[in-house]
């Protein structure tokens, strides 16, 4: 089974080493995955952004399940490229698995980045007047039910670790499920 | 042609009045627009959330297209839930059609919210240390390419108007494209 690693990790100054021990935690678990590093794309090149979308869209045509990172990047939700992928592996019909390292609600998230209120009819908006999701779930409900739809319910662990970048046990028992499912367990 | 109405502005206190708004705009285009609150759920009923994931799936199943607002929210990106679906869309192979009114760069969007700067290698990072792309796009490549490549590219206004949440004119310059792919210009 091969796997499309999807995720703001290759935003990381260590994003290649982070690409390898996800590479090696599926290895051990009898699957193959598939880091977006693995294009070797020249930022500084022309067209860059276009080749680095083509590859990756290539990737996830041969891949037959995504794990996507949807821990918080830049905000209260997980970063948007990531979400893209997830979307897209959905609508192409491929097993959806996703992990966060924030176990947080996404009306906490919000909370600890903005300002939030109750509106007269008791809804939590923020200070543009928005409505803030209060399903309790992690993350908007779009991504949190199609992960239980096309795949396995979002991982989070209890707590968020102290490196909430690099731990790997959440996106470990991800490769766990995909195995599962691949029946080599 | 049926287009799904993604977006935000369903968080909007006035979200019902929007919805009709850029139904009305299609329907003057001879196009139908579906938008996520036709689908009445109760918040607080058991399972809305999983009702409301249902409803917008099966609404997105049914159309042809899909117009996304990918104007930031609460972050230097759009709201996750909204590029979910542009993702699902574009994995269904629906055709894909989005607009912000907000025209910075990512790299910009970012700079405003975030501390950003010089890593030794030239390559802007936050400070957290994860590098921020600078393409020059206005958002997250994998989206901004995708719309080039399943529809038409991100529809941006030459700044941003004074209320960038209830400004349709980008809006209306994607169902106008939209109703040249149906034939009907």
């Amino acid at each position: 089974m091969l796997i499309y690693l999807a995720g703001p990790d290759v935003f990381l100054p260590d994003a290649v080493e982070i690409g390898r021990r996800k590479a090696e935690i599926c290895a051990l678990h009898g699957l193959t995955g598939l880091y977006p590093l693995d294009n070797a794309v020249n930022p500084a090149a022309a067209h860059a952004s276009r080749t680095i979308f083509r590859s990756n869209e290539t990737m996830m045509e041969s891949a037959d399940a995504i794990i996507a990172n949807l821990t918080p990047f830049r905000g209260p939700s997980a970063d948007a490229g990531t979400v893209y992928e997830l979307g897209y592996m959905a609508g192409r019909g491929k097993l959806c698995l996703a992990y966060s390292n924030d176990p947080a609600s996404y009306a906490n998230r919000v909370a600890r980045l903005h300002q939030v209120a109750a509106a007269p009819d008791g809804r939590l908006i923020d200070a543009e007047g928005m409505m803030v999701e209060e399903f309790g779930l992690p993350d908007n409900l779009m991504m949190m039910h199609a992960l239980e739809l096309h795949g396995s319910p979002l991982v989070t662990p209890r707590q968020a670790p102290e490196d909430i970048w690099r731990d790997l046990a959440s996106f470990e028992a991800c490769v766990r499920v995909a195995a599962r499912h691949a029946g080599l367990i």
